[in-house]
């Protein structure tokens, strides 16, 4: 793949996300060569995708070239690889790239969506855990409107106006709140010959409450705001199918819908090499300990949501959240540098600092550890530590402009097909 | 096609480029129904597009919904369609979603890149005409860089970070400037393990002088900026064929390059059904009266970039660029109204407000009337009038934040590849 051996232990990292760019940051002054790969030559601040599908954002704003949070460090190496296969045995991994060599492995491939072995949904739904995703669903937002302006079949024109959101986690809250948004402010004056009482958004979650992970205020009060917003919540609902038109569950309910978007789980991003069953465990994470450490080895590492540590607080390990991510690279960071000096690691210890979930305007759920608010105030505090975890001046600088734009005009403009998704509207 | 018909008459407009929504802006408040079609959803801001290409913009700040651009006017209506063919004998047009009746027909088509017949650098070469095209050139020029990286084949390397764009045009100029300073700027911080030197950025020109339609001076003075950044101009030379991997031309050079960029023509993007020997000119534009009318035809016009409108001035028809397009709009919805109520109209009359140009950071070249100025006021006059002229306050707001920063910083932060162009990087 050539990069130089030099005298420097080399760490590999595979994937760039909140993980694997702590950690690189944490090792990018030491004496440690650092070769991060991923898919994508850019580090995604996934939190914000909804805003980009639903056409508040474009995503630049919320994507940062990976080259550029570590150029000024000459140890750092980046390449745009895709990782096929780490061999154990051999301290290697094999790429599309070529192979590499390494001292120490971190594994921070994060995780995928879940369909939970139903292809036909995998198939027909939407998902949105990248930015290429987010892309296709704001166009098919779009292009449906576009679409039920021409049928004059009320059935097709109700389908296509009919969004059915599958799981209440944060995205999906976030999305159908947004949503809502878009039916009220821009919907009636786009689209003024389009009946926007049509358009209905629904959540489908399969147990008795949204915002699971989250206090019982905080999910009785996000529901509250979703309904005031006229979004229809259906609970201890699981969705069975989607054919590409109606949407089945395991009760008479039934959905015609155009848009079905699937938020209702995820798994560990495996990779090939890596699926021994002493350490893979419930949704395809990687059982590590306390300092994130592969059953069995010394030098292999798994951080963010990937790994799967348990303690007494979470038995099914840590929450799939940005927090214990870029805690546990952080952490990894100084623990790779002890174990260089054959000095004893530190255990990793999670520091829980709450959740939020933003449901529309002025409208946020916030659980602080002794703090626990919703409304306008939870909004703002969503706001702000949003803006401060982006990364890059110039990217909270335009994410803030759009916001205060979209604040104060209702509006939000990058509601633009650039890449269709339809083939109908490829020209 | 679903439009109700009223007793106004209807105008349907072909294209929201400058001219299509400079004259539906023009109608929208009048007793007319305006019905405006065109491929995209938005409207694009083409003057910046190399700015996409080369990182410094992303695409949502120089596009502009077309809906948003005439919400509040009862009597328009925006449908995303192709047109297929003109039928002037029917008044009807045939389109992709429907046919529909017209009273009168404006063709604003614009414009798209001529290869003069030659399908191999059609197929081998980018344009720059439109925003997925920008996109996919900003893409391959990011990928061939992390493929140099890859590769230790020197004459391979150098290809990869050869660049060749034929035309010394505006489009030419500004781009190869914008890749000099990404030359200078960003190369050696993102890619510290590849030899800046290797990366060549050339203009190709038929001709012996760049920024053909502008002064003299102007031009002397741009060709003296492109030097200096270190751009390779090749004037009297023609580009004769590129089959992937050589440009050939009718000299003794050939340049070996990955990314070879067509900014060498444009023609008129006729419609099937106007190919009328008596109107159709060089280069594929239609030949218009005074009034924008077509020949044998009252109520059908072409404005923009598709008319070719001849005076002795402009014997070969006004300049394919923004400022005609705008005034033939904006003109030609005064006449149309004129023509409905029996009015004599009036003639167009073309008033030229110059060129500018910018090759990069403090560096512009710009042709008034009366002043012609080179140099960092000429740089801040072509980025005031690009703001102003840009259609949206968050637009100018964005764009603006960008650029100051982009200046402040010497940097460029879009450079992301979301939708890869290469076969190889797609995951």
């Amino acid at each position: 793949m050539n990069i130089p051996r030099t005298s420097y232990p080399r760490i590999v990292i595979i994937g760039g996300g909140f993980a694997g760019v702590a950690l690189a940051k944490k090792l990018s002054k030491q004496e440690v060569q650092v070769v991060l790969l991923d898919k994508n030559n850019y580090h995604t601040f996934q939190p914000l995708l909804y805003q980009v599908s639903t056409g508040g954002l474009e995503p630049d704003s919320i994507a940062y070239p990976i080259r550029k949070i570590l150029k000024d460090f000459p140890n750092f190496y980046f390449r745009l690889a895709n990782v096929e296969e780490i061999d154990t045995k051999k301290n290697k991994i094999r790429t599309n790239i070529g192979n590499l060599k390494f001292d120490y492995l971190v594994v921070a491939s994060g995780s995928k969506t879940n369909y939970f072995g139903n292809s036909e949904i995998e198939k027909h739904s939407m998902a949105m855990k990248t930015i290429p995703q987010s892309l296709n669903l704001r166009s098919l937002i779009l292009e449906n409107f576009e679409d039920a302006l021409l049928t004059s079949d009320l059935n097709e024109r109700n389908a296509l106006m009919n969004f059915v959101i599958v799981g209440g986690g944060p995205t999906g809250v976030e999305l159908a709140g947004a949503l809502a948004e878009i039916k009220k402010g821009i919907l009636p004056k786009d689209y003024p010959d389009l009946d926007t009482r049509l358009a209905q958004i629904n959540i489908i979650q399969s147990s008795d409450c949204i915002l699971k992970g989250m206090s019982v205020k905080a999910s009785a009060k996000a529901e509250d705001f979703l309904e005031k917003l006229g979004v229809n919540i259906w609970k201890n609902v699981r969705v069975t199918n989607y054919d590409g038109k109606t949407v089945t569950t395991n009760t008479d309910l039934i959905f015609e819908s155009a848009t079905v978007v699937w938020a209702a789980g995820v798994k560990g991003a495996t990779i090939k090499g890596l699926e021994a069953e002493e350490f893979m465990t419930r949704g395809n994470r990687l059982l590590v300990n306390v300092f994130n450490q592969l059953k069995g080895f010394e030098h292999i590492f798994a951080i963010g949501d990937i790994a799967c540590m348990v303690n007494e607080e979470f038995p099914n390990g840590l929450p799939m959240m940005a927090q214990p991510a870029i805690q546990q690279g952080n952490q990894l960071g100084d623990n790779i540098l002890k174990l260089i000096e054959e000095q004893p690691m530190e255990p990793f210890n999670y520091k829980d600092k709450g959740a939020m979930a933003t449901i529309g305007r002025n409208k946020a759920v916030v659980d602080l550890k002794r703090f626990k608010f919703q409304g306008i105030f939870a909004w703002y505090v969503w706001m702000f530590i949003h803006l401060f975890f982006l990364i890059g001046f110039r990217n909270r600088m335009v994410v803030f402009v759009n916001w205060v734009y979209n604040y104060v005009r209702f509006d939000r403009e990058a509601r633009l097909i650039i890449r269709p998704f339809k083939k109908r509207f490829k020209v």
